[in-house]
């Protein structure tokens, strides 16, 4: 299978990391793309018509995408415990915390591009602002949430490990850990899984 | 259950249409919300910090969202046939569908949102020009795999129902018809279902 990902993109970094945490890794090309919200890459297009990372090529020549999907399906593929709880509650809480993750990370992105890719004389103070709001809207939930996980590391733990670290890598500054603690003791943790450890973005 | 959305969402479009396919909609409040990706909804970020809609409240009180989750939860909740096939090859497609037509919606969205709730001289053409590529590349592989399709009216088809419906609505300057033709009559037999016709935006 092939993979197109970018070290920088955290939505990329969940399948990375589910790919590892499954064992089905080496069963995995990853190719390394530029994508800009502005500029072709025809290559990429081919394969995904948004123009988005991840996306996987199946050995059938099948295209999948977004992450939530290319995750589902890498989970098909192996023995271990899955990481997608079967249909009912737990399914449902998994995939609100994925979709809450996710949401972040969509803020946080679109937050980094109004900061770095637009020119700056079209940049906008409140679509910075709304999208910081989101990002801690959600940090204020998984706190109060994440005492509930255990040692789970599930797609819910995989995409919260992912926002927090693009956090890290783009915001530092945003200072995500203050009024946070059981969030930043449970990110301390899973930082140490050799998945985890092994995707941290490029300059992190 | 109460479920959070307006009419003006294509997000919010697919709940309300999966749940009137499905028999479930006298099961649902829906509740007419205002959002803006620059202000606050206090009442709206309670349910869903990333203050998006639709978000789902179910009568035990857990709140849903995104639109694929809370799709997926609606489907468990009648007798009829599923909107989302079972795991497997039929799954995936319909997955990736679901996550293509989402994200054109998303891309339109975003420039929806640049021209016309950004000031005006912050606006810049090449986002609005990256993301209309979103669209129409999107376009162009439903165009291909339409086809396919028959009369089944599951989540790839209400999730390509509410994209064209809001290029209709927002972007009928994009005359996304022109060069679509297969992908134009297929939207003209859907538009006639009684879901997708109870749901149509208010000005359309």
């Amino acid at each position: 299978m092939k993979l197109y990902i970018n070290k920088a993109s955290p939505f990329a970094r969940k399948a990375r990391i589910l790919a590892r945490e499954a064992g089905i890794a080496d069963r995995i090309e990853e190719i390394d793309t530029v994508v800009s919200p502005v500029t072709m890459n025809e290559t990429l297009a081919r394969e995904n018509p948004l123009i988005k990372i991840p996306a996987l090529v199946t050995d059938s020549g099948e295209t999948f995408y977004d992450s939530p999907v290319i995750c589902e399906y890498l989970d098909t593929l192996h023995q271990k415990a899955k990481f997608f709880p079967e249909p009912g509650p737990r399914r449902f809480a998994a995939l609100r915390w994925q979709a809450l993750t996710d949401g972040m990370m969509d803020a946080a992105v679109l937050s980094r591009y109004e900061m770095a890719v637009r020119p700056e004389a079209l940049r906008w103070k409140d679509w910075i602002e709304g999208q910081k709001r989101k990002v801690f809207g959600g940090l204020h939930v998984l706190e109060s949430e994440v005492g509930s996980w255990g040692d789970e590391f599930g797609i819910a733990q995989i995409g919260t490990a992912c926002a927090l670290g693009y956090l890290d890598f783009r915001f530092a500054d945003w200072g995500w850990r203050s009024g946070h603690p059981k969030l930043t003791g449970w990110f301390e943790r899973v930082s140490r899984r050799q998945s985890v450890a092994a995707t941290l973005p490029p300059q992190a």
